[in-house]
């Protein structure tokens, strides 16, 4: 049996490789596994070989010590793999078969997960609906920035791909499917983004540019990106957006600017529970920042898609209502606008096989769009400081080599 | 030409029956009358003698000082009536109609009338969208609790009821059609109630009420109203609602014990800006208290219907953020819940045709579910008074002798 | 190990109770099982101890001599049971459970079943897309007209009633959720039935009477049933709709004499290919008459929800085309009025749980609806004779005597 | 007052352009008016200049002498133009506006309207719901192949171009608004094409090759074309879609080469009741060739869109049926795959808005697509003579020069 290699969360600020075990096809318990979830046996589940598993935005607020995440928890819940073993229970699902692996894990069965709202499957997590890999009160599934991971439900949960070769030569885009593709996707699903619309993504990071692609993808006329960033702008810039610095003025002036008038039809928060203030206010924490600028510059009748994650509990919060995950939200100026709001993990096997078609067919340059680059598994922590000091990359840790094929 | 009694707003807490114009084909300057209407040409319009006209808590808004209404603002906006007169461009409205005039006034011609969001008209208020008669910050069209009203854009906006004899007979029932009933039921059917929804319905107001027999009409299995006024709870439990007394204990718990499971599928809330705290918070203003309850007990992936009015300004709120019509909202739990919000007026239109057939075929004692009273437009002040009191009744103003018939 | 016996179909017109044996985790070689599915293990399946089981009018084609059903096929797709044995990868349900079981076979792993599609599973059926218990052509999974019966996938396929006392004071409505209700609810559905809508169901027999109490649950104003079995429409009228017997004259006339318009909103087709002629014409088969006059009297731009069957081939059609299942249809027509139509199986899962909560909250009196009445299983064949007859009943048998408990 | 030339037919086979009278606000007797219009007033309507006006299959029905429309019928019903007069009623339409006209007449006031249902509005054609100009059987509207034109309803009818300029710039794209573009991308959207989807698309006239570009815009992953005419099926090639000669072999083998499955998610019949059969039947009429080969290779659970025209009556059909317009469908195959269907005149009103914004910020050439060629109004008929011919070409009528400056 091989050993295995990963990426693990040690203390604010730092991310260490370690050596772990290999999966077996049992939850066994160790840091951060739910005490209802130790010693769960996973028949239904396979064991795959990475081939590629990205460095996520949601996974900085463990890094940062803004959750309650253990020491030697194993991070990663972007994870693309090649099919090594595979339980009693899997019928469908064959060694050898390249698949992508939604971050949420579902279980198939539940009420949930039959309407395919599989980012809150009510089998996985015992505190609450809906988990991932690698996260922190999640039910303490193993993450996959490692050389193996476990999958459960492996049937229900993986994607195949129809064809290796094709698979590997589009690897650098298809391994965004197990996120960042749906999630920004879903963004502007939810957005109510179509064919015409005019549409402003807050957030210039992974999951913004996603949201964007996705929006062209939907047909949309316009797509405006907003952040501090002009590395991130300019990369937004690169695959036909229009942008806007928040920092330089009012965001109303600036889309006027652009479209004419100064609202958008849809609204997407690619941001989430750790805005920075705009202008002159850009220095510190203003959590409710993003959705109410949001509010001001969507047009009436329209929609928030909000894929950027907001917290029940965030302890080094900038003050106690946002520790709880409360935020002074301007909802006389929603009302009055008629404007709905949808929240939420994304459910990516909602949307991860439509987009394989779209990536397979050259319809979605993803891996341009955010800037893919591959690095080892071992230079995992240094992929992880420069996208937390702003890189305009997207990180691919590519743990046995499949990337450099 | 006959003269004109309407109610009017004189000062907070103080209502009066007065003197006014009867109506011609232009909006005439007046009390609150936007600049930019005065002088409006109206050869669209018709004018209604009034056959019923309600009172509605959003009136009491305005009445309670809670807006910057002027003095002598003739209220009213929940109006059915017999046309008596047609303007030159009218088609195919008649002289003797009986019609129902959705409160939100629309043009019908504008990019959100043309796919029905009429809530949100472009053409009729120059302020922003939206509008109503009788309303503050709307436009300043007249308010219809008069003997005679002037409606816009009347070939598009009124409902023509089928045959005048079966209108009249159930016009107790009908009279809701302009607001109440659109209202609750949009309420239910952004909620995402469906064919055996479990439901709460927070505040069992006439629009709570009507929420509640809305969503028995689509189905639901069962329907939760919430209150502290045990009138209006007693009302709700008349037509087969459960009810809960927010006063009495932790709302989750009431709804485990009703449902065997402590959330529902489907939230609605009826209540807005003016709620107030549960059990011992009662006694004062507490505005985000529905929307973070309903956020507490609506299941993973539900949906809240928010019909209840939130405003973005509020001089009389608690503090200073309420006042400008900012919330602290629990935006965590909703996020992880997967929740979605949707807000706004209800555009009246999208429903009254399919409402008034559930009516005229008694799928919908209307009337019944939220007492309706009848009583003489002398007496409106009366009606005000005792709503607001918190009489478990919705006053229904009879101008012109019709409902005596 | 207990024996089994169940109804099986021997030849045009004759059905018997046989010896059978008792089921195992493995789809085993017998009459009509395709070859591609002998031998399959079944470890995700359960074993049931029949509670309820019913006759259905699909079962009619194969006993009528319709289709190429072999002799000694075990008949019976709607099962509703008590869980005695689960395989080894079944993790949620548990013996004694009581489940209802949908009449389609699905995986919960395929495309299709991802959306629900589960009336079209891609992998049950080696033939085609779909299948179902004891059914010709359909993959070869055994009947449940039956002590005891196999279940595959039992924690997807199976819905668990949420209390056993309750379920089993109950179960003569419960029993209808594996097939007729959610058939007769999807038919609704699909024609585009809501709050307010104008209905026409043609056909009163079980499906048909499904549809209606299915339409009144959407909200539906009016229902008018039309067949030309006196009995079947008698039984319409018992639960508040209008009927039509289609025999007597032109259905536009009719429909206008109950409606004041010879339209509805929505049209329901609970016939299928076996249609007869109407009027004079009644006495032969005419397999697009119905769909014809459901064009004829749905009003432009409403929906056609077309649960009855349509088959591929039916060697025992009037005609060449029929035989083929081609149907001249009067496509000029449908287009000119801008219809749409919807085909197919019943997704039964889409709708079952939500079906199950109106039965349990007393909103759904579907047992009395179509006249349910249990019979034992050696009275099967009584049972098919007297519903092949026209008899306005619903034939449950009662296996392991639940029913009489 | 300035004369009008015009298009009108004459005899099957022969258009001529003759001189006809300037419009005024009323609809005058004259050919193919029906006698329940003759004399309808229009204060609500505008004369436009018009600025394009193409040539549209459909009008071939007609010339061919497949229909019962009268000599010197006016014809045209793809218009844009400039606003020249404005009738009394008409607010918000000013003189000088650039406005492209949707084909359908609507009201803007009846029960379809209010739901955009505008391809069947209730009060434009006496005799059925839904009106065009120009064109028989559709309540007598003059059509716009002229130099000048009247059109009803203005305010709710048009679509406003924002900017003069920008609009004559893109005009050659714009004139596609009227009709082609949206109906193209109603098939699209009926046959449930969404990101990802693989579509098929009958016919590579205007019509299917809009549908085609419809599909893309909507995310399709492939797109592929079917025609025998190798010139058009080159002009599909030209903007990125597959295509398969119908006359070279089965279709799913042809679909199977290209995609490796023979099955695509959706299908669209962009031909409609002028069908010729496939391969050696292609010499011959067979109007039910297209919708039973799209039921055949579309996968089981897709939608069929059906934008291409089905009339109720055809007197030069090649039997019986067809003169009715019957269809010898294979329902059996379309109901065992639960296949949809959406018939009718696409509503352009519900796309043109969102299509117009795709078109003035460059993502849909649709000119290009359909080869758009300005000729003069007096060649208008050698345009017919071409395009019948099979012509890879989309006539756009240049009546008063804007085109040529």
């Amino acid at each position: 049996m091989p050993g295995n290699r990963a990426v693990a969360y040690k203390e604010p600020g730092v991310v260490e490789v370690i050596d772990t075990e290999y999966p077996t096809f049992e939850l066994k318990d160790g840091p951060g596994v739910n005490p209802a979830n130790v010693g769960r046996k996973v028949p239904h589940g396979v064991i795959l070989k990475t081939v590629a598993t990205n460095i996520c935005g949601s996974d900085q607020h463990m890094v940062r010590g803004r959750t309650t995440a253990p020491a030697n928890l194993v991070l990663g819940h972007e994870i693309t793999g090649e099919v090594v073993e595979v339980g009693p229970d899997v019928e469908f699902i064959k060694v050898g078969d390249i698949v992508s692996v939604p971050f949420n894990i579902s279980c198939g069965r539940c009420r949930n997960c039959k309407v395919l709202k599989t980012g809150i499957c009510l089998n996985v997590n015992p505190d609450r609906p809906g988990s991932a890999y690698g996260y922190v009160d999640m039910g303490g599934w193993v993450g996959g920035q490692a050389e193996y991971v476990l999958v459960p439900y492996a049937d229900w949960n993986l994607l195949k791909f129809p064809d290796r070769d094709q698979a590997l030569e589009k690897i650098m885009d298809l391994t965004m499917l197990s996120d960042i593709f749906p999630t920004g996707f879903h963004g502007a699903v939810t957005a109510g983004v179509g064919v015409g619309s005019t549409v402003y993504v807050a957030g210039a990071g992974p999951v913004g540019l996603a949201a964007a692609i996705g929006a062209q993808l939907l047909g949309a006329a316009v797509v405006i990106v907003g952040d501090m960033n002009e590395d991130r702008l300019a990369q937004a810039r690169s695959f036909g957006c229009e942008t806007v610095n928040v920092g330089e003025g009012p965001l109303r002036d600036q889309i006027e600017q652009i479209l004419g008038v100064p609202e958008v039809d849809s609204g997407i928060d690619a941001v989430g529970f750790e805005a920075r203030g705009h202008g002159k206010d850009a220095s510190h924490e203003a959590p409710a920042t993003v959705l109410n600028s949001l509010m001001d510059i969507t047009t009436a009748g329209g929609s928030l898609g909000i894929p950027g994650l907001y917290v029940t509990g965030d302890p080094g919060a900038v003050d106690e209502a946002a520790q709880k995950g409360s935020l002074s939200l301007s909802l006389g100026t929603g009302w009055a606008k008629s404007l709905s709001f949808a929240t939420g993990q994304c459910p990516v096997m909602k949307y991860n096989r439509q987009l394989m078609m779209a990536i397979l067919h050259d319809k979605a340059p993803i891996a341009k769009a955010v800037n893919a680059k591959a690095i080892s598994l071992e230079d995992a922590p240094r992929g992880y400081a420069e996208f937390d000091a702003g890189a305009a990359t997207k990180f691919v840790l590519n743990p046995n080599g499949y990337l450099t094929a």
